[in-house]
């Protein structure tokens, strides 16, 4: 590229997450970036949008980069549509989500507000990436993958994502000389298996946290959760068309007459 | 089936919405059926799950049918997740979620609450559908979608849901006489333009509402809308393995190396 990239930069941890900030130094190296991101916290949103109620959106400088920076209301999801239709000057060249405090390999990339916006922005035409790493701490260290990071969003940039394909990116929770490089994985199967950990408050009524257990029912070598599991970073291309071509046949089959 | 199945039913629009109401009634002509549905409107919530906060659970009784019914302060997926791992005795026969008030058709189904509740049936092992029709109006007329929802649970019960795979079912709006039959296809290739509706709040801060314009960019004959379009149902057999294996190979060319 000739002239400098334009960058959105967003997440689901919120504006002030260690993460994000990181991934925002990475990219002032890269192009010129735009950040807009939730204003609080917003994991596990999923690809929610806000339709019922209103968004609200301010520019902020929260650590005084080179960055333009705005915080909203709404969800990752609405934070990409805010960009690219209403605060940006022309549509960004790639946008880039994370760095999630958390992973988001196989069927967690269903529940991830970090990948919904980065499948938000390919849905609307923009090359994304959603980074993650393995580490739910807001103490976790993201020196490690800043090099890699540079080098998958160049490629991103030179070479382009195939359409209607974003990338998810998971980092092993390992020392720099530990992480033995990149592989290029299909999605795990695997699903958690919920406790519901049930209470009753002061008042005498019942609710329930949320717990779970992680299973992973795949085996296969070319799996991200293989990959993380021997020190590499995944990438899993991943699409918008959820399709199940193969199953079309079969359903033609089923019989709707009297 | 020798006995009665065990039917799951959820939605997003809540719990009191005519759309579930309706689906309640054809469910309890076929199996034992228990209700696991949201106590206010979650629509454009998308595979959201509440992993910060606590979730309300409570026992009612809407209509006076003959049905189990639960009301959740959760998400649609949170629904799933309490039915199956915590309210139900042993694992449903089937998930149905719906009949939403509005299409989940196209790349909708990737914003829609009614499809995550089937998609988290899915991934937990239960055989899902959603069902959805193209009237937004609470006053929607469900009678004319009864004898066709009835005909593609019963296959789905009889002839099981390929492996993996949930349904998206969307009926057109029309009447009974002017729907031309049933159609499997795979999801047309649209996505929504956003326009902000900028205001300003009585305390003067700026707000937004979120508004849109639905673009099919498709003129695939076997997309769900060129069916809904000519009057057809359609079924989309949805998946939610999102690797898109066609661009592994492609990206296996990039170069990480110094």
């Amino acid at each position: 590229m000739s002239k400098r990239p334009l960058i959105l930069v967003t997440n689901d941890d919120g504006i002030t997450a260690p993460g994000i900030r990181a991934l925002i130094e990475v990219m002032n190296g890269i192009g010129d970036v735009v950040v807009v991101a939730p204003d609080s916290p917003q994991s596990g949103m999923g690809h929610a949008i806000t339709i019922n109620s209103t968004l609200e959106c301010t520019a902020i400088n929260v650590d005084g980069g080179q960055q333009k920076e705005y915080q909203s209301s709404g969800t990752p999801a609405d934070c990409v549509k805010l960009a690219i239709n209403e605060l940006m000057d022309r549509k960004p060249d790639l946008c880039v989500s994370g760095i999630n405090h958390g992973s988001n390999s196989s069927i967690n990339v269903i529940y991830s507000g970090t990948m919904s916006a980065a499948v938000e922005a390919g849905i609307e035409g923009v090359p994304a990436i959603g980074f993650s790493l393995c580490d739910y701490r807001w103490t976790a260290d993201f020196e490690p993958l800043k090099p890699y990071i540079d080098k998958i969003v160049r490629n991103a940039l030179e070479e382009k994502i195939p359409s209607d394909v974003v990338l998810n990116v998971n980092f092993p929770l390992r020392n720099q000389q530990d992480i033995k490089g990149i592989k290029i994985c299909r999605q795990a199967k695997a699903h958690w298996v919920e406790k519901f950990d049930k209470r009753q408050s002061p008042m005498g009524k019942d609710y329930y946290w949320l717990t779970g257990e992680f299973i992973n029912e795949d085996r296969g070598e070319d799996t991200d959760e293989a990959a993380l599991a021997q020190g590499y970073i995944s990438i899993v291309p991943t699409q918008f068309d959820l399709t199940a071509h193969h199953a079309i046949q079969k359903l033609n089959t089923w019989s709707f007459e009297e």
